[in-house]
């Protein structure tokens, strides 16, 4: 490559990176920027945000752990084991099968969780199956890493569970991983256990990894196990379940998150743990690893507020000509536009710009859902979503 | 792709994965494992850690911020402000040009900067121009990317200087980045100004980003700027400048780096940390934010502390015969074996099981280092270095 004769070349960036949609939430917020308060103060539905705070003593032990010396240093690259230990044993009260501390890797965050998983089982071009709608960030992630999506179009007739025959059709020779999200981001559905065993045999027939993000499982309803797969003695040959400890206990500006994986995966993500990551944040950790025994009980009632918050959106909903809840559970409900109304990122930016109703518009996640909408009620008091009614009229 | 008839295929991981080294610190000290102590006490030289503790202010403010409920939530992509304007103040005060606190962003620390910052000017299918030895979480960033890593040699009769002109023989089309640690990892050598300056002209040439690993720019001797790059009005077109504050405020388990990079490649960049960190840690930046100004003089000791640490180093030796020190500076020195004696992965594996010495040998950092040794003297105090010659000899 000759030195040009002006003596500067402009750079080019990658199409990887260029071809990588741009960050959804300052967008969606970007366009409340120009709200006037009109309809009442803004409302921001746009992020999975816990609308409560983090549980007191947990504040305490994070700021404990953080002023010791001795959560300066490097950590494991695997994580600390009384957390990993902790995570275990809260996996095996869940899901009602003995899980142990060797098989949980800590990471900074489910985001970060996601990403190293991808690198250490797919790869730069390979592909992955995403059911759509897809979370927007595991999207971009494997735009950014070369790793082609392949769309799993979920049906609101199906109340958007993906369908395994379907994926079935869909996977070519270059596909590593199928991905779930369940209860799913962005639209809310819970996948039944045994369409998420159906994925699994999937899976493991084409020696394809199930990847099952279940960042807001403590939020479902009522206590039975979400599914049996840890159940399968094989289960650590085929799958790799990521948790986010970011919404269970509020503290997403901690950065915590988990991978549980068996020996063969781990083996090549500890590689990439070290490369990205080295430890995670460490006093964070040791916090964490007293709250999750400890604040079992506050979690379960947590999870009452946010199904009370989901009941009062599913109300406030219903008087509100046209629109429609597609689906709805976790953080998040789906709503379908009304008939005859304008696409949804015509909306959004509407709501946000003339109503301070900040959502994010279905295009955000994936092909097809240009008249849905995702609302993370979450983020919002049931007198809050009491007035989503008026800003949606 | 069909159904296997038994109906499981085993799984198989991308080849990108596979070809990534194992992380070599926990290899390196799994060495010492069998050491049973005959030559004193263990001595692990393997990893680059403060060896002293956070400043106790630092320690306080850290418990202060991690104990408070604004900081358990999602923080801004690109980083909290004040920490970034402190950040930008001490660049523009270390390196004597001004900048603002918009050129900055936080990261999760500075390996994953380095990672972000790949996956934003480089991408999968490209090349990346690496100084060898590198640091090895570099060559394996690389790897598990898709990125080919293209090694300039650097020679012990230069110091470990790279030569600019080697470089723009090396470029071919491919090539999206060049990469200099300064000080070196994993030799220790302080690049001069004039080398720097020639590869940011090399680069500009080509339309290739340099990028400038500076984590341990607080460690050089004198108060002179390290480079005048920022003093060049369009820096922003073709510089990343990357930063840790693990090493500076002995902070590593907080997980705490920086990114400095005109508003270009900022834009693809921010696409990447929202997607693979979202936000970095936010108690420790609002702690740091407080300690960047308040530490300078903190920092300035430190970097005597480490000076006489370098100076014991070079007088412990001196005391053994056949060995020899190639280049040192910032935390480390490169060390070149006896003539004569067994290569440097037999040699390390021995001095950890037998003289309960740990180092890393060269081959872990890149090709043609068999013939020498990374010894991160920073982790030691004085008295402990003087241990090192009988652990040697």
């Amino acid at each position: 490559m000759p030195d040009t004769a002006a003596g500067i070349t402009p750079l080019s960036l990658p199409p990887s990176i260029l071809a990588t949609a741009a960050p959804a939430i300052p967008t969606a917020r970007g366009w409340a920027a120009v709200y006037r308060g009109e309809a009442g103060p803004a409302i921001d539905l746009t992020q999975a945000v816990p609308g409560y705070p983090p549980h007191p003593n947990l504040l305490a032990r994070l700021g404990e752990e953080a002023a010791r010396t001795a959560n300066a240093g490097y950590g494991p690259i695997e994580g600390e084991e009384p957390l990993r230990a902790a995570l275990a044993a809260d996996l095996s009260r869940r899901y009602r099968d003995p899980l142990d501390a060797a098989d949980v890797v800590i990471t900074a965050g489910c985001n970060l969780a996601f990403v190293m998983t991808m690198m250490a089982i797919a790869g730069p071009g390979s592909a992955v199956l995403l059911p759509a709608p897809w979370y927007f960030n595991h999207h971009m992630a494997l735009t950014m890493l070369g790793i082609t999506t392949i769309p799993l179009p979920c049906r609101p007739e199906d109340g958007f569970v993906p369908d395994p025959e379907r994926a079935a059709a869909l996977m070519d020779g270059r596909v590593r991983a199928l991905v779930l999200v369940t209860p799913n981001n962005p639209t809310g559905a819970v996948y039944p256990a045994e369409t998420i065993a159906a994925f699994a045999a999937l899976g493991r027939r084409r020696g394809i990894v199930l990847v099952l993000d279940e960042t807001y499982r403590d939020f479902l309803p009522g206590n039975d196990p979400p599914h049996a797969l840890f159940g399968d003695p094989a289960w650590r040959d085929g799958l790799v379940h990521l948790y986010s400890f970011s919404k269970s206990y509020c503290v997403p500006g901690h950065r915590v998150g988990a991978v549980v994986a068996g020996p063969a995966i781990r083996t090549q993500l500890l590689k990439v743990l070290d490369t990205l990551q080295i430890c995670a944040p460490r006093a964070s950790q040791a916090a964490l690893a007293w709250a999750v025994p400890a604040l079992i009980a506050w979690r379960e009632g947590n999870r009452d507020v946010m199904a009370a918050r989901a009941a009062a959106f599913q109300r406030a909903l219903a008087a509100v000509p046209g629109w429609r809840i597609d689906a709805l559970g976790g953080y998040f409900a789906y709503l379908r536009l009304p008939e005859g109304a304008p696409d949804a990122l015509t909306m959004a930016e509407r709501l946000g710009a003339e109503h301070g109703l900040m959502t994010l518009p279905g295009p955000f996640f994936g092909p097809g859902q240009e008249r849905h909408l995702r609302v993370a009620f979450a983020n919002a008091d049931e007198a809050t979503i009491a007035q989503v009614p008026a800003r949606l009229g």
